[in-house]
């Protein structure tokens, strides 16, 4: 039987469940798969490829014989048991923030950087899905015309906390639609018919550590660490699928058409951009699809070498499972493992 | 009996009755009230400080003894009604878009420049909510440190179409809750549990009417037609206020403590700004009051001479109705009526 013995840790979560899928609508030469979680979760049955298999409680053991290692458990589990596995021999491609700005990880957008891949040493980190979806978007132009700075505000959807808060917002939507009363549990404040500027926590510097993270990671991954980057980062009511309002200054200016062409070709991107019969990417459309859409591109009109776009992703998806297994494919493609 | 004749055209729309509120809550000096809206709507009767009124429909006779007519039905009855008012005797401030990028008309955010109602002929307009709010906000800190560049990208509600919008918000949010097939009328595309970056219409240089008036009557206002501005203008499912990330370039660097104190100080203007414990302004805390809200305050982390904040506000009180109002109040104040 060929492929690889794979080991999915934090299985029963929302991107974990997301890995299952895409592993399977991908046909990832899989020749065995360990799904792992916590004791609590343990004993759970999920199915993969028609098949049940039950959870493990991840240990120390987890990861004998385990070839590659799809991680999205929290930043907490991949600091303990990445080094376990990687040890154990797996590569593990982590999608917590644990290590993504480890000078000794590489962090990786395959349209991107796949480069990179080649100096990992046991463990590949998968960026914020904010920042994957941007870096697929700009990257592009950024090869021919480079960016000298970036300013990005996002509408980010509930499911980038999980499915207990898509499950939130749904309650606190049905509550605010009968006129009760909301009491806010996963989210700082109402969410249900409400956006909120806080996502994750605070720095000292007045970012949120979702705002830094998009400054940083994209940074890193374009390898460009002094490209100036500034984001707002904010809750929307919208359950799958973030989106982007993305103002770049190049080097020289860039026609919208220029850019459209370009991305047209671009891997990963798809281009839906036609006002006139309303076509743009929208959260509602993109949920459950593979691409980044980019739309409503245009020049800046504040800036002779600036164009603004709008970008939308399933944050489940490329933002995540994906781009996660997406590493793992290339490495396999390549013969990088 | 002292006080003035007051016109309300529009009357038994969204800020048609926001007008009867504020003027009521404000202790507006009214001698007498009319209510005027279309045909189909006359015979309605609203109450004003506890007196029914019943609404008439608009014709060219209902402005003769009308001190003050505060137009919001639309661009098309404003262009018909409003130099018929003006020539009646009456002071239209108007609501619409219709007069305002005319040179004629004073374009007036009382905070920022009251003086300009001195020149009116008859006309004055009322800016765009968005625009509103933003110049409020920002111009205090421009009168000490003259602002270079402005991007701004918006995060707006249904009430800024209307009630009929926000009916539709409702609607469509039960629709989705239940699993059901969500037929969109007033927006696009479905605008429950997601976001669309288009508001009003397009333009040919791609950007929409809305994101455009955020330039240009910025500008106006502002009194600065070269100022560099950019806009995206995205609907949200909120039911009522508006929130816009701002990215400013000043002069000078200026850090967030001063512009904090500067704010503090501003007309209008209410500081939220405690990130520690999750104090930002966001529209559902901001609806029904009066304050242009101003939180995350901090360095563009992209520009030296750059600052990012997060700006709410009703759209229908300080974004429409309310300004308006106070447009009339200042000229009675100063004299100028």
């Amino acid at each position: 039987m060929e492929g690889f013995h794979v080991a999915i840790v934090g299985a029963t979560g929302l991107v974990g469940r997301e890995f299952i899928k895409v592993l399977e609508q991908r046909n990832f030469p899989m020749r065995s798969i360990r799904l792992l979680a916590s004791d609590r979760s343990a004993g759970t049955k999920l199915y993969v490829k028609h098949e049940q298999v039950e959870v493990e409680e991840t240990t120390a053991h987890s990861f004998e014989e385990v070839d590659i290692a799809l991680f999205s458990a929290g930043a907490e589990i991949s600091n303990h048991f990445s080094p376990i596995a990687a040890r154990a021999g797996a590569v593990v491609v982590d999608n917590s923030s644990a290590f993504r700005m480890d000078t000794n990880v590489p962090l990786v957008v395959p349209e991107v950087n796949a480069e990179d891949i080649k100096e990992h040493k046991g463990i590949i980190a998968n960026p914020n899905c904010s920042t994957i979806q941007m870096v697929v978007a700009i990257y592009p132009l950024h090869k021919v015309n480079p960016i000298k700075r970036i300013i990005v505000d996002s509408y980010q959807s509930a499911s980038g906390i999980g499915s207990a808060a898509m499950e939130e917002l749904v309650e606190q939507s049905k509550l605010a639609l009968e006129g009760r009363e909301v009491v806010p549990h996963l989210f700082p404040h109402q969410i249900a018919f409400n956006v909120l500027p806080e996502i994750d926590l605070f720095m000292d510097n007045a970012y949120t550590k979702e705002e830094w993270k998009m400054v940083e990671e994209t940074q890193k991954i374009m390898h460009a660490p002094e490209r100036a980057i500034s984001a707002t980062c904010v809750r929307v009511p919208v359950s799958i699928g973030h989106s982007e309002a993305i103002h770049i200054e190049f080097s020289r200016p860039m026609s919208p058409q220029e850019a459209r062409q370009i991305l047209a070709e671009a891997p990963g991107v798809r281009v839906q951009d036609d006002p006139g019969i309303s076509l743009y990417p929208h959260p509602w459309s993109a949920a459950g699809t593979d691409d980044v859409f980019v739309g409503r591109i245009r020049k800046d009109a504040s800036h002779e070498r600036g164009l603004a776009m709008w970008v939308v992703s399933d944050n489940i998806r490329k933002g995540a499972a994906l781009n996660t297994v997406q590493i793992a494919e290339t490495m396999i493609e390549r013969g990088w493992i």
